[in-house]
């Protein structure tokens, strides 16, 4: 030990990243406001050194880098939250059968979530006591912005049959069906909890996802995981419209995070909706989509475009000149995946989608294992992904691409206050 | 085609990132009088709307993220160059057995690499020509700035068996010996030829490689990729050390880009070194080290110190308070990572690292597969890499990684105008 003379004389270290803390962000006084507004009451919210002040549904922090994003909140945040550039997915599957060795895990990784996307380490010093005990926090992320991480859970189908949870399932959680041409490993799909780690760094979002996995050894186990590096939606309009992996703009259409109407309307689960516990929820479909990017180089530009149903340079549907100008669907080819997405082909149905980019290595084949990992919100899957899907039978974009894992997730509300934790409404017999 | 009327009368379409190549840095009035004073010829420079300068190996630009590194040089860029914040590394194997068609690959390359690194898109226009054409460039980073990409050439000891390249080979390009503990996968070693990207946006890294892919179908195949998303090392002194998935600051000693002594003694061949092609050129060392990060998180603080020797918190080496402390090695235990990993224990010999931290999904017992994307230039392994290598047989800190891929390269010196292409020297007679 080279540092004794800088230890407390409690044993413990100083936080680091105290200075992180101090420069987290206090609520404004609007949002003060809207709380009032909104008629939700307001618990004792300060934690810690950081003020945690949970924020209204109507207001979307700006997107600034390197800023914390609140963590409490109606809904969780990494869903209407202005998408961050990078992200670590995992889902998990849970080895201890004890329902309260769960609901701590669920206590501690809240605790855990709550201090990282403060930008602070996990446990009360950055080293967590003791020389002769493993640190609280594993060290990477020390020193580095909050990057504007959010951590947001998920509840799959599987846990449900256990922890006599089988009563709380919400009708809404179905079982995917199989899609024409899914491809799916199981290695890579399902799970019975997930965790959506967002943020500007990536080591932010992989640091984040390996404290959780950590501190959940030996009661849940990684079951697959997913790193993206590049956002291919935006729920902030004014922003520039990413590209996948095709080099197109997709999700111009994409839900904003203002748009409280459609949020309401399209991806909060309603009081009336049920069961009450998902109140405020949402629910989240995760596929991974390998893109066969060597084949679709060797297409021509004119192929490419029908095939979006857009134009490459501008992003402009069929026959329109901007982005954003409403597509015109009769004036696409019937398989135009633009034109079988949209809602107008749908009855209505509409998704928030916050997707990123991946690529994993190479195939055997000497290809990029490369793509979209699809993740889509949504107030009931049976009227959202599902209808869509099922429609995307037909896009000619299938030639292209293969759905080679899927997941769907219960995404409980919001973690309210300082003492509510991920979960609490499903496993609390009050709600 | 929604487009039609936005397509000039020849069927090529806007570059759409002309507007990033008026933002193309001009040379620097220290930077012509330094090429002047180290008597190297500067030629016509003009390429395409860019202006294209070479720099002198003593001027690293500074890391402003978002502008673009010069793609000319004596050097390649990406080697002192100030690291950028990710990486997309590919190994190639060369199908073709035709040399003709090996060179005229090699100089498409250099063009598309001058073009990606200045911002600009693949081509003379953004999608080269007719819409019955495939277009030059995939599109993804249309839109994205420079990002600092750099990209580095090498070749591996495999191609000088081909191509009446064998008494070309440079002595300095040995087989790396088997160390002990190496468990080398072949489907991650090895190469003809790679590619290290290295950009501050990944989208624009991934898009560099895929299109060099693109261009080489039928020509060369992809052997394995590494995408890496967090560097571990810096070559700016001035700046934050990085810290690996280990939480530790490693690097702290490492070669600086300003240091031209040391990059002189260390990383670029010299003219007496021979072969006379590799002047200004240097050799890289890649392994893929995994490491057992869930075992190493149940490590009290006390034993991870002792490993590396230092401290967690500040860097410092043992007994000392800085991490720019001179480390006192003999205070350290006789196996830890720093003692045995330096200079002194290792007849002086040091390397230029440049590695990223990795990681790859989720093994098949729920572990994350992830680790450190080791890259290393130096002068010569035989005085560079391997006796380091040799040195940390008896390194603690072997329990918790192992060595998975390797590969050694030649990398030959820069490009130095517009009518040079990467391995010119090497595939000419005059050299």
């Amino acid at each position: 030990m080279s540092q004794t003379d800088e230890t407390g004389s409690d044993g413990r270290r100083e936080d680091l990243v105290s200075d992180t803390e101090r420069r987290a962000p206090a609520p404004s006084r609007r949002a003060l406001l809207s709380w009032g507004g909104a008629g939700l009451a307001l618990g004792a919210a300060a934690a810690g050194g950081a003020v945690a002040m949970a924020r209204t549904a109507d207001e979307v922090p700006a997107a600034v880098s390197g800023e914390a994003v609140e963590f409490h909140g109606p809904h969780q945040a990494g869903i209407a939250t202005p998408v961050q550039d990078r992200l670590h997915f995992a889902a998990f599957d849970v080895k201890t059968e004890d329902r309260a060795e769960l609901i701590a895990l669920l206590k501690e990784w809240t605790e855990a979530a709550r201090r990282m996307t403060a930008g602070r380490a996990v446990g009360e010093g950055a080293y967590g006591g003791l020389p002769e005990a493993p640190p609280d926090d594993t060290g990477e992320a020390l020193g580095l912005k909050p990057s504007r991480l959010t951590l947001t859970i998920g509840f799959g189908p599987s846990l449900f049959g256990r922890f006599g949870l089988a009563d709380r399932r919400p009708d809404a959680l179905v079982d995917l069906p199989k899609f024409p041409g899914d491809n799916l490993d199981p290695n890579r799909s399902g799970g019975d909890l997930c965790v959506q780690a967002c943020a500007d760094d990536p080591q932010v979002a992989v640091h984040a996802i390996r404290n959780l996995a950590r501190i959940g050894f030996g009661k849940v186990v990684v079951r697959w995981s997913q790193l993206g590096f590049g956002k291919t939606s935006s729920t902030t309009p004014e922003a520039q419209t990413p590209r996948n992996l095709f080099g197109f703009k997709d999700g111009t259409r994409n839900i904003a995070g203002h748009e409280t109407d459609r949020l309401r309307k399209f991806v909060w689960v309603g009081e009336k909706d049920g069961p009450a516990w998902m109140t405020g929820g949402s629910y989240l479909v995760a596929r991974r989509i390998r893109m066969h990017i060597e084949t679709w180089d060797r297409t021509s530009l004119q192929e490419q475009e029908d095939i979006f149903g857009r134009d490459k340079r501008e992003g402009a549907p069929v026959g329109k000149a901007k982005e954003h100008d409403e597509p015109f669907l009769k004036a696409m080819k019937p398989d135009a995946h633009v034109r079988l997405a949209h809602p107008d082909s749908n009855n209505g149905a509409t998704i928030l989608r916050r997707g990123y980019s991946f690529t994993d290595g190479t195939d055997g084949l000497g290809r990029l294992d490369a793509g979209l990992f699809f993740l889509a919100y949504q107030r009931d899957p049976r009227t959202g992904f599902i209808p869509i899907q099922r429609s995307l039978v037909a896009d000619a974009l299938n030639e292209y691409i293969q759905h080679v894992g899927s997941a769907v997730f219960a995404i409980p509300p919001g973690v309210r206050d300082k003492d509510d934790w991920w979960g609490r409404s499903l496993f609390s017999e009050e709600a």
